[in-house]
């Protein structure tokens, strides 16, 4: 590992091919994201891994290549020789090389070229889902993985990123969510309404969060309308939901403030009203 | 306002002495901390100029002086008037001066020199206490904020950063409180012991959040619980509850985990557990 020419630069051709993965045009261009570190990347090569038949609840992931330096490839031992039996390309990159590919202070040194995540919209709605997170304009791509991996936490069966969303591919996205970007089905959609319509094919009630909303998501009346399938639709952290989404969903919902803070943030208010719907819909089959 | 002569720069005395209030030891010297922008400084003044038998919950803040930009002056009005009106210094700032107090990449252009907040710990657990959150080890003081946010969403009595926890008034920690460290009580103890002891004495049953925790926190025994005084326990992000602060709490308590996350973020889980808390409490009185 310590011969030079068997490890790869800043400047060998593959690393500056997946460094161009940095930016939304390149992912776009290329159809491939990189995924930083031991979980966004132990994650993928589960499921790129996993039997066709394992019930994962989403298509497999697709890997490329994987890039190690040798500190983080001695600490990865696991996923690298997954990686290897599954005939997935393992390289070995400097350190140099893993700073120009990663977009944290702190460098994991392990790093995975992956085919894009996302799926169209009527893929992800397929199946008759029971719990459907929306994000609207969702700006900031950590948050956006944060309720990404919450989603996926309360067992949701599908995330939407509608409207002028953040690309879920981002990487503070992919960290945020924790490897969750590969656990459920992620579509991106810009045209909202096509959004509202695809969910209510698929059968599921929409409820807009939003600060004044007529329902405390804890009412009773919200818990039995919870117990039926789904579709929550949450807005940015800047605006909340425009009004006219708002208005166009079945019921718009609040989660109580008790004390004297104004709001919650979005990650913490999409926690509280998908974990009281997981909640009530499994109250209601028990 | 365009005379230099009446607006402060980063050399200026008063601007020289509160920046030294962006590090930890400079806060502990003086005593005091750094509000910065709009909902920050609103919540510092509206606790500061508050009636004395307001019932707000916790000990007025005390706002020594006022910082603020021409820009920010304007888009702030009230506040600043506010500010005068109760006597409270408002010093005009240079755009330079304002990027020197601020850690952010933006700078508001709006800060309020404040007295420290924390409280002793038999102050903030006095007066029979529902609801206390208990940060053991918190390291990250965006998290540590929005949880305290979290706490005073969702009515907590008062919060609680013990072990080797991040300071509150941490630039970071009062942002992403977003005005909740002026709201509800909020105490620093590094000796953990004598906070569970503490939280005993105040009648709260410690529960201590463990993602192998031998309770459901929606399992209708964790429910019974959780309606009587309660005192979570929530351990650092990147290690958890130590396992013999774990053990000394009466119950240990986990998220239960419906799709395929290994687990959920400290801000996200501390959200599951406290909203669920404040339900039962108060589904208990109804």
């Amino acid at each position: 590992m310590s011969d030079g020419s068997l490890v790869c630069t800043e400047r060998t051709p593959r690393v500056v091919a997946a460094r161009k993965l940095l930016r939304r045009t390149g992912r776009e261009r290329a159809g491939r994201f990189l995924a930083e570190g031991a979980q966004a990347v132990g994650a993928a090569l589960a499921s790129a891994t996993a039997p066709a038949d394992g019930g994962v609840g989403r298509s497999r992931a697709r890997v490329f290549e994987v890039f190690a330096t040798e500190l983080a490839a001695e600490r990865n031992i696991g996923p690298l020789r997954v990686a290897a039996a599954a005939g997935i390309p393992v390289s070995m990159i400097t350190e140099r090389a893993a700073a120009a590919l990663s977009e944290t202070v702190t460098p994991q040194g392990l790093l995975a070229v992956c085919a894009r995540i996302d799926v169209p919209l009527a893929e992800a709605l397929a199946g008759a889902p029971r719990l459907v997170v929306v994000l609207v304009g969702a700006a900031d791509p950590g948050n956006a993985g944060t309720v990404i991996r919450v989603a996926d936490a309360a067992g949701a069966d599908a995330v939407v990123l509608a409207g002028d969303s953040v690309d879920p591919h981002n990487g503070k996205c992919v960290r945020g969510s924790v490897g969750s970007v590969f656990h459920l089905p992620v579509a991106v959609e810009r045209d909202v309404a096509e959004v509202l319509a695809g969910c209510r094919r698929a059968g599921v009630r929409l409820l807009a969060a939003t600060a004044d909303g007529e329902w405390d998501v804890f009412d009773p009346t919200a818990s039995a309308a919870l117990a039926q399938p789904c579709g929550w639709l949450f807005g940015s952290e800047a605006h909340g939901l425009a009004a006219e989404v708002a208005q166009a969903a079945d019921a718009r919902v609040r989660v109580p403030i008790y004390g004297r803070a104004e709001s919650l943030n979005l990650a913490t208010a999409a926690t509280v009203c998908v974990y009281a719907t997981a909640r009530a819909q499994r109250a209601a089959t028990i």
